[in-house]
């Protein structure tokens, strides 16, 4: 039995209220949140002037897409595609699924996120291979495109499926990948849905993503995408959907019906000028929202809370009401909302029980001052360089902003080794 | 004569290339960028895997207004002034004034921001303080309220040109700050307009910032407030209008006829729900648009990366073009536009014989990888916590992060200090 104890920190209790406490974790959950008197056993963290939150949760990602941050940025869509990032996709190799992976784990925990779900692939097995050995929490799939060896890709989803799925103390769970409704043919979304029913997989899918989706889907089905996805089967497995960002009063009638989970892409939506996703109204409907930073070629970095800034800011300036999603529910965006959106149990609040996936934001910097109120002043001020210590499933990745899972030093090493053979840059 | 050397940088050159260069800094201005020799009389700074760029400038904020970030936010407009920020700001001493713009001179120079335009008051002088003593650069302007003590506040502007204009080897300006067209009856207007003419100073102003003050502008005078300050004289003093979010077409003729500068500041606009500024548009029209903070209060923080990573995603969400304000553009609003904005001359860019106003960027950390495109980098990905040197007029105010004028822990002690007076927090 392993023990924690963090002492006396500002805790952001799953109330919403921000109390002085201990959190005792035993082995993989929180024990207690309260006054912990010092035991022998328990490995202490100095909690004091650090802010204890849930980690953040990452609901939308294709962590490999580090390897291409910044290399093309600022093309139209179609040239940033075919001439620079499929290019360079199509010579992919295991070892740069599993470094570009590695680096994106590195930023991660150092910004703060303790789970992510990730669609990427050919070799997702080395993804998985980086959440074993990171220790963070990740919900993988495989990348399904049926216009582009659609079987081969199916049946390596489903060996990841069998291979990962629940693995590594079920740090990784596993989901099936359809890409989006303008990659996948009905007949091949249809096979995905029954592979993934038979498995009892989840579904991970971008939809309703750009404008140019929306009128190519009505003019090829005479329907938009959510309606044409609802005929496959797809929506009854219980669906992530990533961006969300055009969408017609009937999709989202359906979106509520089948409860589909939205990762929210603010950042990419932005930066790629797919849309505003309208998540006030989403939340309003009762849907789960949850918030992802895209993979780092089209925003381009991974950090979480720069992403549910960006979500609270856009929602008050496009409801034009400043009162529109505040602090403790734009924390929540990215913690609770994310996890549940990502399928995860038991994590995302910081109750007594649940999984010990924690972060200690050290509060001494400039940005945290003055130290008044927590809550907003994560959601509104503090660079997420001040993620002071990262803990999932009870396991310290991080404490005084050292890495103590992965080599960082090497991980940046070999990552560029890898963008260099795949570019000559 | 003072020498700096800084060795084997990735330089961002004014003609917008990215070159590996030494920096030779002689006295307060750039000498040389190229290959330099060491020489026995020269400070070395080692600049490899750092970025040199030009330093970020604030083109609009309210430096001590730190004191009440995070103090009462997610509230309705009147609300929050009413009930929050004017009774505090009511009680504010000489003292207060000094932290809080400590304190925001502590998170500027951390976040590589080397320069700002302020506008506050009482006690500015307080502010030019600050200036004197961090080594920063300041545009200041006591606010003038008419509807407030309007005649004692704009002798209080004049004593701060007298006083500080021109003053610590040019690093404070002082320009006059009419706070808004809605605080400001005409005939005050008009005689601030009289009263910097004489002085030969510039304006600062709040412009165009909410629907709220474009109508009841409307109202009180059956025109625009562009319209209103054109017919006071005070656009041809050289201005610099924050906010401009909501502007005629008429209005725009009348900005490019009297070469109107703009601080845009997406950050406070999205989260007070005030709209969007058409920011390519003014740039199309040849306008000079900056980009700033706002005040802590509203925004809340003075990170400028953050706040043109902003300005670059908005413009492209809002205009649906991916291509608005590519990455070098994005970088440029935030130094040399800004520079332009608030009246700064030499400064902005790095060039031979322009001012030493530089930040050198650690690119070793993961947000940086793959380490290829530093322009697209710095503005689409990087934390400001990356900023690891900062040398503003030839003086190194940071270095490893460590800042070398001020006294950080100090400051942030008196910092709270105040604000536990002013709260009771």
């Amino acid at each position: 039995m392993s023990k924690i104890l963090i002492k006396g920190a500002k805790v952001l209790c799953a109330e919403g209220s921000v109390d002085v406490a201990d959190i005792l974790i035993v082995d993989d959950r929180i024990a207690t949140i309260g006054s912990v008197g010092e035991s022998a056993d328990a490995t202490i963290i100095d909690g004091r002037n650090k802010f204890a939150t849930p980690g953040l949760v990452n609901a939308h990602t294709h962590a490999s897409m580090t390897l291409l941050r910044s290399y093309a940025d600022d093309l139209a869509l179609m040239d940033w595609l075919n001439n620079h990032i499929w290019p360079i996709e199509a010579k992919m190799e295991r070892a740069d699924i599993y470094w570009g992976a590695a680096l994106a784990a590195v930023e991660m925990i150092k910004s703060g996120t303790t789970a992510f779900a990730d669609m990427y692939g050919p070799c997702m097995e080395e993804v998985a291979k980086v959440v074993d050995e990171s220790g963070m929490r990740g919900v993988l799939c495989q990348g399904l495109i049926g216009i582009f060896d659609g079987d081969r890709r199916l049946d390596a989803g489903t060996a990841l499926f069998n291979e990962w799925h629940g693995k590594a103390n079920g740090r990784v769970t596993v989901m099936f990948g359809p890409h989006a409704v303008y990659t996948c043919p009905l007949d091949y979304l249809k096979k995905i849905a029954d592979t993934a029913s038979k498995c009892g997989a989840e579904i991970h899918m971008h939809m309703n993503e750009t404008l140019d989706e929306i009128n190519g889907c009505l003019k090829e089905h005479g329907k938009r995408p959510f309606e044409v996805v609802n005929e496959t089967g797809l929506l009854d497995l219980g669906m992530l959907a990533a961006h969300c960002v055009h969408l017609s009063d009937a999709e989202i009638d359906l979106m509520v019906e089948k409860k589909v989970r939205v990762a929210h892409n603010p950042g990419s939506n932005m930066k790629i000028s797919s849309g505003i996703c309208p998540i006030r109204k989403l939340i309003e409907r009762g849907l789960v929202v949850g918030v992802g930073t895209d993979g780092a070629s089209s925003n381009n970095n991974l950090d979480m809370l720069e992403e549910i800034r960006l979500a609270t800011l856009l929602s008050k300036v496009s409801t034009m009401d400043p009162l529109s999603i505040p602090a403790l529910e734009t924390l929540k965006l990215g913690t609770l909302n994310s996890a549940k959106a990502i399928g995860l149990k038991d994590v995302g609040e910081l109750r007594e029980g649940l999984k010990a996936d924690i972060v200690l934001w050290d509060m001494s910097g400039a940005d945290w001052q003055p130290n008044y109120n927590p809550i907003s002043l994560l959601a509104y001020s503090a660079q997420s360089s001040s993620a002071d210590t990262v803990i999932v499933d009870g396991q310290v990745l991080m404490e005084g902003r050292q890495l103590k899972t992965l080599d960082e030093e090497k991980i940046i090493a070999e990552f560029n080794a890898c963008f260099k053979r795949l570019t000559g840059n």
